[in-house]
């Protein structure tokens, strides 16, 4: 499918998807570009890397797909270094939780470039990061969401859909500003909430902590995520997120208008529709 | 261990129960009593229940353990029915996630009865619920809190940790007020915001669903608890768990003006403290 690919950036995701490349056998070669000396001769040493590369610009050379697996805040200008070497009709790609800065600033610095950018978003985290808890099995059976802008190429477009369902990922398209609209209510929030949580529980009786059952283990496990990644998603995408606590705490006043009130059966229709809305999301 | 235990309700933590003491072989007979003839038909048939019993007195009669495993609304009033048919000497516990009203009403109760009444709560719930669900390692390795009021004798006490040991859980002691308040924190508080996180994001739109990954299906995994049991547990700590949500309120509060102000570390700095809470829980 891909006579070389590049992937810049080998933590968790970068070298899990190295490995389900090198799995599905849809490259002939994998580069992989590092910042640090160790980890280029550690990725050099895996079957599932030909090549580890320090220099960013020789790095993507004569490769047909690049993948940005670096902190969101780092992808724009990785984009602008890599573009004055990209070969004709290369696709970049991102793997970041944020997209529409980042498909703003990297369709510009693309501007003079023979490449084309189009973001995408493998639903495939984790609250574990870096190379020692990659899996080929990580991505397997996820959403990604690709996010095109208006004059992207057809064909293009459908090579970056093919890619992803050829690592087994359910494809979506949604537009850059969609995306974030939607990921501060689906996957910001969520995180968000769990780190509040687990913030605030911090700060009580440690005795306490007796008292925590698989509940509160689930409600906070993605709170455990690398806090500075997180800091650089929140702030990305800040005022959609902003307005996405507001309408939460809209519902967490209902809430507690219920429970004061001594009407049981509403506060059992309100638990019912957020079960039932959970339920839903297994199928 | 024990000559005869009896299980009142079949659901799936008293369900669970009888397999482990079955399993653990620390009763020589396991008496269930169930409100429907079917289902007490049903645990008849089970090896880890000598006797189903549709009749609530007759089903305490000659125990020296009784374990009430019904929602929490109905634990006062089945001590109360219960109380003139016990043995001298009699342990009765329950597994109810709220306890100072429950223990005061059932001392109340068991005043002119032979037998002790103290409480406790096995931390070992799921979202899900009913006796399909049930397994004898559902406890095992988990937390019991037990919760003996000041007059209560330390050897009905001692019998009480025994038994929730013997079937390998970890045993701690707190006063049901104690127990009250912490729960409210590390137990109802999660189990509410996952509540209220999935009641809203039913409101929004359905397409959005594809942006949902394991962070999103952890954070909300115990919303999908029976409806009527948590509203049961939420108005009968009503008082507590409002004080827990309005510090939480702060909290979220804190991030809020963190995410609005343009300090990186700080942000970092809060969402490092919830990190690192949520890596303790797992040692």
């Amino acid at each position: 499918m891909f006579k070389q690919i590049s992937i810049l950036g080998s933590g968790l995701l970068g070298a899990s998807l190295a490995m389900s490349i090198h799995h599905a056998k849809i490259a002939q070669s994998i580069i992989i570009w590092a910042r640090r000396k160790e980890t280029v001769d550690l990725c050099s040493s895996k079957a599932w890397c030909q090549h580890g590369e320090e220099n960013l610009e020789k790095s993507v050379q004569g490769s047909n797909l690049v993948i940005i697996c670096t902190p969101v805040e780092t992808i724009g200008s990785i984009v602008e270094q890599i573009a004055p070497y990209l070969e004709k009709g290369t696709l970049v790609t991102d793997v970041g939780s944020v997209k529409n800065q980042i498909c703003l600033d990297c369709e510009k610095s693309m501007g003079s470039s023979e490449g084309v950018f189009i973001g995408s978003h493998p639903m495939a985290g984790s609250e574990k990061s870096g190379m020692e808890f990659a899996s080929k099995e990580l991505v397997n059976g996820k959403s990604c969401i690709i996010t095109p802008m208006r004059d992207d190429p057809v064909d293009q477009i459908q090579k970056l859909e093919e890619f992803w369902k050829a690592l087994k990922m359910n494809v979506f398209q949604f537009s850059p500003r969609e995306h974030d609209r939607a990921a501060a209510y689906f996957s910001h929030l969520p995180h968000l909430l769990a780190s509040c949580l687990s913030r605030h529980l911090d700060t009580q009786d440690v005795n306490w902590k007796k008292i925590s059952g698989n509940g509160l283990k689930d409600t906070t496990r993605i709170a455990e995520g690398d806090p500075q990644l997180w800091q650089q998603i929140f702030q990305m995408n800040k005022n959609k997120i902003l307005t996405a606590i507001a309408d939460f705490e809209k519902s967490l006043l209902e809430f507690k208008e219920l429970l004061k009130g001594e009407n049981k059966n509403e506060l059992q229709s309100y638990l019912k529709i957020g079960s039932n809305f959970r339920k839903e999301l297994d199928k």
